[in-house]
C-alpha cells in the first residue's frame, strides 16, 4: 500500500492506474476509522480495481467552535486496518498543501445545505463539497463512496458532481451499528460510559417512529413528537434537530405517502452525534422516491 | 469536425481520446468568432493532438440588465471558421442541459473576483468560473487557452484551477487588435460608425501611458490622471473603471517599480468594452513579477 503525501503524486499515480484501464475508488475520510468506514472500503474494493482511501482532517468544513482541534487521530491504526484491506493508496496531505496561502475558492451547493444540520453548521458544507470537489480532482476516481449517516453530505454531494458533470459515481452506504444500535461515528471516542448508554435513544427512537409507520401513522407530528419525547426522555440529551424530509430536496414532508428521512442530530455530552433512517409507510416502495 | 451537443457524448469523445494518450485543447468561447478567438484556437491546434472548442452563451454570467438576450450570433459561420482551422469537436450545449432544472451548485473564486469588473458586474465571475468548470469536466481538457483581453477572468480561472487542483493547464493569449488598435470583441459589433471611432481612444490611453512609464513616470496617480483624461476627452465614453493594479493580486499599486496592469472598462454607446496592457517600468522585466 502506498502512502501519498503529495497532491501531483497522488495525480501521476491515478493518471498511470487510468492509463491502465483500472477503475478507481475513493472513500474520503477523517481518519480514526471505525467498522463503518471500513465497510465504505470494503464496498470500494468491491467494485473498483484500484482503492484509494483519503486521510484528512479538513479544516474548512468545522465552525469556530467545533472539535478541529481535538478530533481524533491514530494514523498507525488507520494505515494498519487499511493494508489489510487490500488499499492501494492512502492519501494523507497536510492543511498547508491542501490550503496553501492565498487560498479562495470554494463549492458551494446552495439549497440542499440549508436545512437539517446547516443551520446549526452554516458553513460546514461549503468545506465539504471544496474539499471533496479537490479530493476528486487529486484521486481521479471513477466512483467514491460515502456513508449514510451523513445523509445530507452524501446527497448534497450527488448533487455537486451531477451540477458541476463530474465524471465521478456516488455511492452511498448503509449506517453500520455497534450491536446496541449506536451508529459508528468517529465522535463516540467523545462520550464517557453514561453518555454511551444515554446516546442509544438515538437509535431507539427511529426504531419506535419505524414502528408507528408500520402502524400506518403518516402524520409527520405525531411522529416527531414521539421520536422527541423518546430522546428528552430521562435528560442528558439535547436535540439540534429532528426532521421529517424529503429524500431527494431534505424539505419537511407534510404526510408520509412515500419514503421519506427521518434525520436527527443531538449533542450528547461534549458530542454533537447524528442518526437517520429511511421511514417507508407500508405500501409505498423505495421506487416511489422520485415519483 | 464533430459538432456535439450531448455533455455525455462529449464526455465518452474525451475518454476516448485520452485512452488513445491524445493531447486536448480546449478554447471556451460564448460564439460569434472573430480573429481574437481565432488566434486562441490556432495556438491550442499548435498544443494539443486534438482541440474542442465550446460555443455557449452563459446565462449565469450576465447581471440583469446586461446583454444576454442580444448577444451576437452566427453558428454556420464559426463551425465554418473553426472546421477550416482544423478544430476536432464544436461542443455546444443547450442552456437546459447545462443548468438543469434544480441546478444549484456554485463555484466561486473570492478575492481576485472583487476589484475591476467585480464592482460593476458582481455576479459575473461567479457565473464563469461555474461554467468554466463545468466545461473542464466535461470535455476533459490538458490545456485551456484564454485571452488577456478578459485578463480578471484568465488569473479567475488560473487561480480557480490551482486551488481546487484541476489538472489542466491554463495559457494565456495576447489581446489580438484591429489595426487601428481597437481591442477585438464581438461586442464591437453593438458600435457604430462614430462610436467605432470614439472606441480607439481606449488602445490610445493605453500606448500613452507606456510613453509616459517609458519616460520614467511611476506614479500611478499621474499614469491614471492621463489616461481618464485622454478616455473622456472629446465626450461618448464613460469610464467604469481604470486602474493599475499587482498582476497577480489585481490590488492597487502604490508605485509602478514592477511591471503592473492598466486595465479599464468603459462604456461606448450600447457598448461595454474592455481593454489592458501591462506597464513594466524602465529597468524591471516580466521576471520581476513574482518576486
Amino acid at each position: 500500500m502506498r502512502v501519498i503525501e503529495s497532491i501531483s503524486e497522488m495525480q501521476q499515480q491515478a493518471d498511470s492506474w487510468r492509463r491502465q484501464e483500472l477503475t478507481i475508488g475513493l472513500v474520503p475520510t477523517m481518519g480514526y476509522l471505525h467498522q463503518g468506514h471500513l465497510a465504505l472500503v470494503q464496498k470500494a474494493i468491491d467494485l473498483a480495481d484500484r482503492v484509494v482511501v483519503s486521510i484528512f482532517v479538513n479544516p474548512t468544513q468545522f465552525g469556530p467552535n467545533e472539535d478541529f482541534e481535538r478530533y481524533p487521530q491514530d494514523i498507525p491504526r488507520d494505515l494498519r486496518l487499511l493494508d489489510e484491506l487490500g488499499v492501494a493508496a492512502v492519501f494523507k496531505p497536510d492543511a498547508a498543501s491542501i490550503y496553501p496561502q492565498g487560498y479562495q475558492t470554494y463549492v458551494e451547493v446552495q439549497q440542499l445545505t440549508q436545512p437539517l444540520c446547516g443551520h446549526t453548521r452554516p458553513t460546514h458544507f461549503r468545506g465539504v463539497t471544496t474539499v471533496v470537489n479537490k479530493l476528486f480532482n487529486i484521486t481521479k476516481p471513477h466512483l467514491a463512496i460515502f456513508g449514510e449517516k451523513d445523509f445530507q453530505q452524501l446527497v448534497t454531494i450527488q448533487r455537486m458532481v451531477s451540477d458541476l458533470n463530474m465524471d465521478v459515481e456516488i455511492l452511498g452506504h448503509p449506517i453500520v451499528r455497534e450491536s446496541d444500535g449506536l451508529a459508528m461515528s468517529s465522535r463516540n471516542v467523545y462520550l464517557n460510559a453514561e453518555q454511551r448508554q444515554t446516546a442509544l435513544r438515538l437509535s431507539q427512537a427511529l426504531e419506535q417512529a419505524r414502528r408507528l409507520v408500520s402502524g400506518g401513522e403518516r402524520q409527520p407530528q405525531a411522529i416527531l413528537e414521539k421520536v422527541k419525547n423518546h430522546l428528552l426522555e430521562g435528560g442528558g440529551i439535547t436535540i439540534d434537530y429532528v426532521e421529517l424530509c424529503h429524500l431527494d430536496t431534505l424539505q419537511p414532508v407534510t404526510s408520509l405517502e412515500r419514503p421519506g428521512l427521518l434525520a436527527m442530530a443531538a449533542f450528547v455530552g461534549p458530542a454533537r452525534l447524528l442518526d437517520n433512517c429511511i421511514l417507508t409507510p407500508p405500501g409505498a416502495g423505495l421506487h416511489d422516491r422520485t415519483q
